[in-house]
């Protein structure tokens, strides 16, 4: 089931930028990091090559550009190494390992930090944000995804084929990125927008108690996608408002596309909260009008056989007296059971007639 | 049935601004595009013609005035040559082709790109939101409608018969499509009124479960127009406000008329947002009285008719003894069976009488 | 019943700015325009007189001052004279004579264009909004009422009693007339509360389906107004905000004293919804109480009889047997009956000792 | 009953700023004014002394600070002369006399006029909203309480006791007569909590239909409350932004502490109507339990005993045919009686199995 | 239980500034405040020792640092000898003393305090807030934590075992502080989030009256929480806006770490609200969903045996005439007895698949 809080915290009062020890049970649950280096030079993107996150490789000249994508989560000491050498903030070291962070953008001098969540659904559909930090330097882009899959595999295929013109700037390789991330968010909400469909169509259709289950899983995505989408909307904003100075105005039109992309993501997960809650009104309006259903079609049988029942009953006690002219002389009428018969039938017309009058069918 | 999300992008990763390979599936369902163009020179407006798209005509003169029509979708071999005549951004062609999009105003230096949805109904009263793009570069207006009806069919009789005087300026021009386009929400909110009228009448009137879909009917419309109609207003404001500069001041002023005519309509959505909601909440609260209706009328049918059906059946057992005194020697009384009718229907007046003093009718 | 909307649009793609035709329905409808002029001439008000609109008076010197009150719908020609002798833009001409404008002010240089709702309650008790147009020029003041009631027959009056002073000037004037039309919102609100009360009080005392239907009526009233109160509120506050130069500071202390009544009737508006919306509550509430207690009643009653009434049938089942010792030999023990009405009493019992214990009753 | 209106408003084209004529049947419920002066003079606070509206002093020296409370309504005519004598605008005279306005501070040139609500609860537990009109010129401080009950009495022990030092200043006698007036709303929502704790406890324990209307009062002394409270806050703010000159630096951070008081009021006030809204969905929660419960002890007594009482019933029957075999054969069988009690209770165990496998019990 | 609101005011009249006189009841719920001043000299911090309140070492050097945290609550006596000694104003005096404060940032001059509510579970997991108040003027820092667990026990430790380099400056220390105090909030959260689970749970299992009680306590902790939350964010926003000035770059960016731990915490308090608010939906769904399906077997059973009871009740009337042919001849036919349990079968049959076609099983 999708979670919706993970524990990622410090015990309160411990040293911020200290680096968290794992547990062990937490260890077995974690992929180590695996370090892709794809590099531009001569404005061409060479092979991706993986390497030690040791001996990265530096930036020689202006036109060369390095792109390191660390899948995985790396140990601290790996993290420190990459930190020292590329200029990465303590703090920025922390929540990349500890994860479970707010999107937000950080820029520190000519650094710029940048952290996402990335939707994926799993092979029981359900949904986990993973969260991507992408880092800016220079002519060095560093992008950390600890855990989930890689988002990028498409984007590396696009570097080759492409070669020379694609993505050749830093900030431009940076839009890519995020781009990339952001459209992630599409096919999820393609199946949370299947998902409701069929929801709509159960729910007109035969309405069950799974039907709810199902109803409140779609509400806990919501929940948890516009958690995680207002502030992502926020981060590419502050992007483009504040860290202008970082693109190229041919970038900064690029990077609008995003943002709007953003927009339209944040519009559709209103729009599905919208349906969910209009869905469960309409299960809890439709449920309403079966028991209304039931409970006359119940009112309408036992209105109309009590009394006979107590007529049928009345008849059938046993009273009788040698001498009394009183103890159930209707028995002996000769007509007497035509009779009953006649008032019985009377009894069950004047019920009906009057739910008829009272439009009850 | 009015769809509120449709799939509309591409694979995370693809590079932006390629024109998308259409499915065969998708192709079908396609209108080839038609180019209409309409000239003004020397002070009036020339005859309408078809063109193709791989020679689209020049502006010659500063007092000659294109607008150009494309009803129906481009290939994107089209596009692409449009583009290259016109000078229209990569994205934007991505976005006529791929539809979907956001209510949006876009500038590239002189080059304005407006992009809204234009509401339709369809036979079966089904919404559908069609894009429109509006561009206009110097003295020439496009616009794109690869989807849906054409909603400028009456702008162009406007235009023959109206000779010299109307829509002789691009801006001018500009307003008066976006007036035209704008103002087709009037129509479907109209039909959406009238079917919520006719709801109410329903919900007061006879409420049934078919209420309750027409109902649901009705909300899935009015968030579909809300997401598509926040953008639009800010679409509108963001003209006036921010690109001032290619509006004459009688411009202007039209456009503000527009703006209020957008916000007429939010307001009008808001409204009917409220109505069904209410509506809604009346059809739950008038269940809920009928089923205490039938509740009541079941409990003192029950409640009269059970003592006295028990009373029935004591007196129909069959304890016999020859010389016990206590074998139901009230059926041997003489005015045993007139003693018994007296306590039945003391009994019956007594729970009516209680009934009566609780008010249950 | 109140109407939340009125056909009042053209066609998309009419030209704006063209007067309407009337159909022939419409035209029965409406009152044709009496014009009613009220100049101030040497500091003081002369008498009101019946003008036409042919041959409106100019204003001749500085201390002049005409108030053309328009009750009624002008027809198209009268509204192009009075236009054009005035200045009044074609689209506001437009706006008076389709109706059904939102508030809004709009300035044209010296000319200033003020458009409101003015409610009035039928004697039906419905709510219906007026639009009422206010157009200051220079030293004339003109209002248009096309349709309901006027609204300003007391300041009429007014103006005589008080002769000299009062509304001396243009500014003052206007002043005047959008406080009369603002107050008029204050004894609509007045019934609105009683009805409010009155329902507060069925709803607590004994609700019936009827008080569903009233609090609906109120719910859509309440839409309406705050609907239109809103951008009243807002023009009011975009008078003192924007067009501060056309008002003395004097004045202004006034206008204020308008804008405070206009937030204090949103205040009572939104109280007004919240006190609705709480009573829906309450009214579903008690209901579901209600529910429960004819629930209990019935499971009490069935759940005490059921048994009994299955036991008396059982001893009235007629199993015979000449020797077997198995064929209901209860029926013939010389206790049999006392101790059948034992049983059905300790069963009774202890069913209502169960009822007591679960807190039923 | 707590009132949400009170109808205080003149007939709409009334000429504002007239003293409104009162009823008879609104003068029997007024309290005529008395006029108490306190002076300070030579830095020390005097005695409080009854004084004639009729020849109020003046301020003689710049030392000399004057606190006039005016307790009860004024008549017009009082009214009129003090404003003469003061400086009060006749927009203000009228407010005071007519009450019921929404909290506002107005400033005319030096002289600044603060109104606000003082709430109080009558005997019954009934929320009133008093109207405190504060007003200051130089070095004179007029309060108007024209209705309830006196609410500066303590701050006139306290002049008395501490003598010379205590509010000295005009600002600072402002700020000691607001923070008076809003620490008002503490024992009120004090009151407000109790209820609501009250009422939750019984809801939790043992709801009926009076906790609904005990609901219903507090709810709308909330919408009250918060109706009245908003504006406060912003009246606060105002002064401390708007009219900072008038203040010491020293009153200001006192004035701030006011703020946060009138802040945490709100706080207080929304979380109350946060707590009322979600014992409402705890009452309709736990009707729907309590019914669901009831109905399942009705389906399972009736589940149970139909069919028994179906099945005595049929061999209560009087079937007879001297020859037929197939004339109730069942009723002579040797071992007839104790097989049909084996079926029955046949049937019941296997109901009760099945309610068991469903988890009805 | 978590209380909402804690009787922590003045009598409205009562002098600001004042400190309060406790009641017995009061002083006996009270911890007496110990002193623990923790120094810092020559770059490294010093054994953390017990001081007493009336001879707190004043600063010497620049280089040293004092940070003195009260826990418990002083005395009067005691706050207004370290207020003189430190310069704490008398309005803070009093917030510590009383608590209930809302969350607040002051500046007097140099001097800043900070007040913030620290959330605690107790044993029996009931949230409690206990105000902090924090206090920075020059090289002296001061906490006070008058209720409730000592939040900076590991604060304390940390700052021995790092000795010479953490939290060397004020600026610094005060955020080491914010930071401790605000990760409390975690731990709290963890433990609703579990809670929230373990409802959900229930809730789509089993849900019973107790999860209403656990679910309305969690709503309860929520608004209490959030109640705190909101304005707790806005005071590290406004230490970071408006009192920069007092923060190194370098701590400005540790600061920023507090902040974005704040709006992750209001996060986590939406979407904690949002489940909660969803869990009570599916809860009155899945109790409606419930009591469909009891009445739908019960109107089954009736609507089946009813009509049957009837039947055989008829036939176990007596009617008997010696020479009648209408005195229920029936009872005397051949096949009488199949005939009629053949007429019952088929109305059996006939009702089930009346039902099975309405689908109602």
């Amino acid at each position: 089931m999708t979670r919706l809080f993970r524990k990622h915290y410090h015990p309160a009062g411990t040293a911020p930028g200290t680096l968290r020890e794992l547990t062990l049970e937490q260890a077995a649950l974690i992929t180590p990091a695996s370090f892709l280096l794809a590099s531009r030079e001569a404005g061409r993107w060479g092979v991706v090559r993986d390497v030690s996150a040791l001996d990265v490789p530096a930036v020689e000249s202006a036109d060369q550009l390095h792109w390191l994508h660390v899948q995985g989560m790396p140990t601290a000491e790996e993290l420190e190494r990459l930190g020292d050498r590329l200029g990465l903030h303590p703090l920025v070291q922390e929540d990349v390992l500890n994860g479970g962070q707010r999107p937000k953008v950080e820029r520190f001098g000519d650094t710029l930090v940048v952290m996402l969540g990335v939707p994926f659904e799993d092979a029981e559909r359900s949904l986990h944000l993973y969260q991507l930090t992408l880092f800016m330097a220079g002519h060095y882009v560093v992008s950390f995804m600890p855990d989930g899959p890689d988002p990028f595999a498409e984007v590396r295929c696009r570097l080759k084929e492409r070669g020379g013109k694609a993505l050749g700037e830093p900030d431009d390789l940076l839009y890519g990125l995020l781009d990339a991330a952001v459209d992630h968010a599409f096919p999820v909400l393609d199946q949370v927008g299947e998902r409701i469909e069929a929801a709509e169509f159960d729910i007109l259709d035969h309405p069950d108690s799974q039907t709810l289950e199902r109803l409140h899983g779609l509400k806990r995505e919501l929940i948890l996608l516009r958690r995680h989408l207002w502030p992502t909307r926020e981060v590419i904003n502050q992007l483009l408002r504040d860290h202008n100075d970082l693109f190229t105005p041919d970038t900064r039109v690029w990077m609008r596309d995003v943002y709007d992309h953003t927009v339209q993501i944040m519009d559709l997960v209103e729009s599905y909260r919208d349906m969910t809650a209009s869905l469960l009104d309409i299960y809890l309006s439709s449920m309403s009008h079966r028991l209304n259903a039931s409970m006359r079609t119940l009112t309408i049988i036992a209105t109309i056989f009590m009394p006979l029942t107590f007529i049928a009953g009345v008849y059938g006690m046993n009273f009788s007296h040698p001498h009394s002219p009183f103890a159930m002389p209707e028995l002996h009428w000769y007509w007497g059971y035509p009779l009953v018969w006649g008032v019985m039938v009377l009894i069950a017309l004047g019920m009906i007639a009057m739910f008829r009058r009272m439009k009850w069918f």
